[in-house]
């Protein structure tokens, strides 16, 4: 009855829906957390918002708010919040008015507390219907409450409030979607035991953000334009930035559990990335292959390590935590408030372009963007002062996603005059036309197409519109979510206890957050200031490098890390050293998990390296074949050979797999790899032999009482392991020690022991066979770290 | 007598030099062709220059003009120049107008025309001395005179005129040293019949330059600084420019035969090139050092093409060499006015960075610099209006030997503040302090540290002063001489009849000369207008590939350079789509000198191959051992592996060297490869073969009438070729078959015959084994360039 006098009114006003169109079924929009603040402050006016774009669909609605509170002063909250609704400015009064009389009548508070509470809003519901004789086309949930509050709800929606068979079920879920990949597998995999994949709506609201939610029909509507430079060879640096000058006082509760990475940059700021770096589907209005691609782009992300990110906290927000959390005043909060990381993709479209994500709390401005700058590859023969933005290639080009505050104050689309005009959707963007004597991104904003919106809509707006429509690529799936935070879980563990940089808030902070990218990381531009230093703190890179004798020889000491950087400087200083006197370096090399870090940092670090004139051989080998994983050579390849320039000719694997089979003596492989060498290198004499040592004071793959390769004239001898795989390929004892210099790598705690017995035992090589290292014209010297120097 | 009346004036002016000071000896010096322009304009003044730096060095000076002008004209002549001859700001007046009556009496006109007039002026040098009671310290005889004249010269000086035992003799010739390789070489070989290299001082007046003289000093100086950036890692890229306004008006007879690669690049800028890219050898101050540090240098370029170059030519040129040497109306002048040239370096230092060489008469400013800009690697959370000049590091940065003229009108030297402060000799160079507007390289003059020389002093000066303190690395020594023309001289080759951008001079270029760099190439960035095309111009480029069919099969026809440029794509699309379906590519090459071509162009601009999944092997090899240059191997990694990503499992070179002899039968290396292939490549069938095709119709290494290869079921063969190395290994016809595709490469004239035959002939492999190629179930593209296939 009252739905009927509503299609009256709306009839009457000339404002649409015939009777046939009204056919389209009617529509349950179930709010919950009705009064809450989010409802209050976007969710509601979003419905209204929904429901006068679409009164005129064939569409019919109810408006259900919902809430634990009791029905009477639930309601009188829930009208408070509805009476304030506002006309937007686009829309004639008269007309809005109208509707949100309409509107209020429509919309009901409840209170949904128990099950039986669930079961009265379907029979509600179900009553409705038949009473004005409509189907139903279905319903939404939308969950604007607390995480923990999901399973529950869930639970009874799906046991008591489903709508009948051939009507849909659309649930929307605020986030935070977990804290780390485990607790989002394991809410995804409660909410998945109540709704099915296609019912679930995850709001990233950045999605709903104008100027986000235009990337992908940006990038769709201007394939004419990127696709010939919408990659490496092209892009100089993508930068997606969310900069906030508020800090996070009276929320220190929330914002100490999860800190700038997992409030912004897990969610906000990856999916913006997803959406620049994603393959554009051929057929862009399908959610499911748009869905698709931006899953396969977070496949090609490298993995983030400890130094692609750098991290900030206000000052101030250690004493906020601990008046507001009641902490102790020694209280240290490892949160950070501001981060800077440095993302890679290895897809060949985007192969080396740094992708840096940006946000943090007590900035000097308000801002959110992001940055396409393309490289510069013109040279202008005529001078600047006569180059114009139109045509000279000389000056930045740039697409901007600016999505608002900040100097415009406007969501809009920049795109540098020199790179094309775009094309634009003029219904929703036009250009900015006028003068301006702004300078944004370097650049008077007349060097720039501009387009803002024709309506500025809120992102719930937006986003609302989207669950009507059913377009899922405006939210997070589960696989996507779980892309997300297994991307970024390991770097959240690793900088569990990073040191922060403490900055001062707002435009005091000058210089002290800006950061520069160095071989694949990222690092402070300025160092520390000492008044800022937080004495309590003392970091293991306090510790300097110490240098003094193990054995009789030379030992460097220092953190793994650190003792890592110096061995890959040493090693480098050698090889230049020697290819300069005699054109070639000859290096040995281990296996295992320690030389695995060293090989990185040489390919990571070490461009001067004289990798051309350097020869790699193999200190040992396992016997299998050099492409199983297991092969030290296939570890070495992985993580040095792939990332260097070694010529072809100068790698030299060990010889193991020889007429289809693993290390049989008559294919005499050892003979070949002694011929090898004998062929190659001076003397037999490696220029630099890499060993570790094994608990067990084996080094190579000459094991206690090893019967081959601790004496005699054999140079490469097969021996056995006591672990899997057994069989072994090693240089011998003698070779190594005609090595003109030996390094031996000992890291961790599991090597204190080894390492304080051959500090104190002698040369007894059958027992010990690292103790029979002992160059006999060249230098031994040892890398040792704290922990297996000092336990 | 003269010179002790000299003598005397000086000591009693009490402006120096002690008797045991003269000791020094004396020093002749004579200017050949004192009378013409440069000497007029800077030589005798860079002479007059010397004697006042140096009257109190203990040297004793004569000064000796000659040309072949009689005496009386000529002494005339000169005494008209020496009157002029201007004291230097920076010396007091009273002290240079004795030292100018002294320079006026030391000097003195000579007719050198004879061996007598050679063999008198020796007389009178050794007369002069012994009357004086002086010891000869040497003499110097500098060529102002065309190249033409150079020979005679040098035999009179060298047979008449030398110097005696003990005292030195240093000849300072002036460019043009050659116009390529070939006269370049020849002259040297004449010049070096009579001199020895250490009496040649060959000028470039660039180096004399101050701000190009100061580029090593600075790099020595400031070491601390550049050390860690002075390389392909931190540098973004660098111009070296030398921009004029004037044209070539008046000079063109000179200019038609250079144009300004000759006249510019070649030398000064190719100079300048070189004191940024080499190495600083330990000692600055040793000459031989540095000049071997240069040549080495040289030797790391890579090598120019065709499209290494931008060339352009100002529009009044044509009418003007028209006028000026009689050419007819229909004229055409092939002489760039205009260059810009992408050069890279392949040391480890400077891989990947793009150096500009750019030089064009009728330009819009006057202006020369040297420009090393650097990479932004910081991001700056702080935004752009907080920023300042000397703590941002998103301000460019870069390093800018200013040549002279320009906006700033004087040579300097100019580091941005974020850099660091170099350190600059304070005698010689001074801080530029105080307000300016300007604007350079795209920022404010207060955004550097700028530094202009104490005193200004032309090339000349610095030049004779360095002849005077023999400081050979200030000159060009034979092998530097021989290096850069073997740099030039394949691109002027190549570029002798490309088509040449026409402008029309000065500000009016606008855009017309910028130019952008892709993929190692360089490319104007603007379409040539319409209305300055020269309808007389057909390129080879403007044939289109031609597409059609030869032996039933597609054919592809173009000039050699884009038919490989379209083999190369054609590749590319192969392997990414082969990728795409089954995950790896094999790929089956020929050896060579047409693949050789074709590699480096897959290696320089295909980025986006797939080589990660592509699998290499080799259709045939040489046995030689696969680092002898003969080898197909080697030359395979030389041009494709060495540039490109594949690992190391996926490369594939034939087992022709085993137990270390090479294809012996029973080593079996025949069969190791044959399973290889079964045991990788699904069903023994390529994805793509590449062959060629021998002037007797071999392919791969199958020569007419083999025993072996032709048929049967063997896979891999060895094989006899009727040349040297004899003993081959091959897959066979029968395998090549059953490739999914097969792309034969023909190139060149001297294929014209066979490809001719094969148009005509049916299956007849024994008689033409190429004839045998017919993929049983795959694709044959035939690549026929227009040489091979018009003859």
């Amino acid at each position: 009855k009252m739905l009927q006098r509503v299609l009256c009114t709306v009839l009457f006003m000339g404002a649409l829906p015939s009777l046939a169109e009204v056919s389209q079924g009617h529509i349950s929009v179930v709010l919950l957390g009705a009064t809450g603040d989010l409802a209050k402050k976007y969710l509601w006016q979003g419905l209204f918002q929904l429901y006068m774009d679409q009164v005129s669909s064939g569409h019919s609605f109810t408006f259900h708010g919902a809430a634990l509170t009791a029905l009477e002063p639930g309601q009188r909250l829930m009208f408070d919040v509805l009476k304030k609704l506002a006309c937007p400015p686009d829309e004639s009064p008269n007309r809005c008015a109208v509707l949100k009389d309409q509107f209020l009548k429509l919309s009901q508070y409840h209170q949904l507390k128990t099950t039986e509470n669930y079961t009265v809003l379907n029979r509600e519901i179900e009553t409705l219907l038949r009473q004005e004789g409509l189907k139903e086309a279905g319903r939404i949930f939308y969950f604007s409450v607390p995480p923990f509050a999901y399973t529950e709800i869930a639970r009874h929606i799906n046991s008591s409030c489903r709508p009948p068979p051939g009507a849909w079920l659309r649930v929307v879920l605020e986030k935070p979607f977990g804290h780390d990949l485990e607790s989002a597998q394991q809410l995804a995999a409660e909410l998945t035991s109540f709704f099915k994949e296609e019912e679930m709506y995850r709001v990233d609201h950045y999605l709903g953000k104008q100027a986000v939610a235009h990337i992908l029909p940006f990038r769709d509507q201007n394939r004419q334009f990127l696709d010939p430079i919408w990659n490496r060879h092209h892009v100089e640096r993508v930068e997606i930035v969310l900069k906030e000058t508020v800090d996070a006082k009276g929320r220190t509760s929330f914002y100490e559990q999860y800190g700038v990475i997992r409030d912004v940059l897990q969610n906000h700021l990856t999916e913006a990335l997803m959406f620049l770096t994603m393959e554009l589907p051929a057929n862009m209005s399908r959610a499911e292959e748009v869905l698709q691609s931006k899953l396969q782009a977070f496949q090609s992300l490298r993995g983030l390590e400890k130094n692609s990110a750098v991290l900030g906290q206000y000052q101030a927000y250690a004493s906020q935590v601990q008046e507001e959390l009641q902490k102790a005043q020694d209280y240290i909060s490892t949160t950070p408030t501001f981060a800077g990381v440095l993302i890679h993709s290895d897809s060949l479209r985007w192969e080396g372009v740094p992708f840096l994500l940006t946000s943090g709390k007590a900035l000097d401005e308000r801002v959110g963007y992001v940055r396409v700058l393309f490289k510069n590859r013109a040279y202008c023969t005529q001078s600047e002062t006569l180059r114009d933005a139109e045509h000279s290639q000389c000056k930045a080009k740039q697409i901007i996603f600016y999505i608002g505050h900040g100097a415009l104050n406007t969501p809009a689309v920049l795109v540098s005059r020199n790179l094309f005009r775009p094309v634009m959707p003029e219904s929703s963007w036009r250009e900015a036309v006028g003068q301006s004597d702004l300078h944004v991104f370097g650049q008077p904003l007349s060097d720039y197409y501009v387009y803002s919106p024709v309506k500025e809509r809120d992102a719930y707006s937006v986003l609302i519109s989207n669950i009507y429509h059913a377009r899922k690529d405006f939210f997070i799936t589960t696989e996507n979510l779980l892309a997300s935070w297994g991307f970024w879980t390991p770097l959240l563990d690793s900088i569990s206890h990073q040191p922060l940089r403490l900055y001062p808030g707002g435009v005091e902070n000058q210089h002290l957050l800006d950061f520069e990218m160095v071989s694949g990381e990222v690092a402070f531009t300025l160092a520390e200031p000492v008044g800022l230093l937080n004495p309590n703190r003392l970091m293991p890179s306090d510790y300097r490098t110490i240098q003094s004798k193990f054995r009789q020889s030379p030992l460097v000491s220092a953190w793994s890390e650190e003792l890592i950087s110096q061995m890959a400087s040493d090693i480098e200083k050698t090889a230049s050293r020697t290819v300069a006197q005699s054109g070639q370096f000859h290096l040995a090399l281990s296996g295992g998990s320690s030389p695995a870090v060293l090989f990185q940092r040489l390919a990571r670090h070490h461009y001067a390296f004289p990798w051309k004139h350097t020869h790699i051989w193999l200190v040992d080998e396992r016997c299998v074949p050099l492409t199983d994983t297991e092969s030290n050579f296939f570890s070495l390849h992985n993580h040095l050979l792939q990332n260097v320039r070694v010529p072809y000719f100068n790698v030299h694997p060990m010889p193991v797999h020889l007429n289809q089979r693993l290390c049989v003596e008559e294919d005499r492989g050892t003979e070949l790899y002694a011929k090898e060498i004998m062929a190659l290198v001076a003397n037999a004499s490696f220029d630099l032999v890499l060993l570790g040592v094994g608990t067990d004071g084996h080094t190579a793959s000459l094991f206690p009482r090893s019967e081959t390769g601790l004496e005699g004239a054999q140079t490469v001898v097969l021996t056995e392991s006591p672990v899997k795989p057994h069989q072994r390929m090693s240089l011998s004892l003698p070779l190594i020690n005609k090595a003109k210099q030996v390094f031996v790598l000992v890291l961790g705690k599991g090597k204190h022991d080894i390492t304080t017995l051959l500090s104190r035992v002698g040369h007894e090589p059958r027992k010990w066979p690292i103790s029979g290292v002992s160059p006999s014209s060249g230098q031994l010297v040892w890398y040792v770290d704290y922990e297996a120097l000092l336990g």
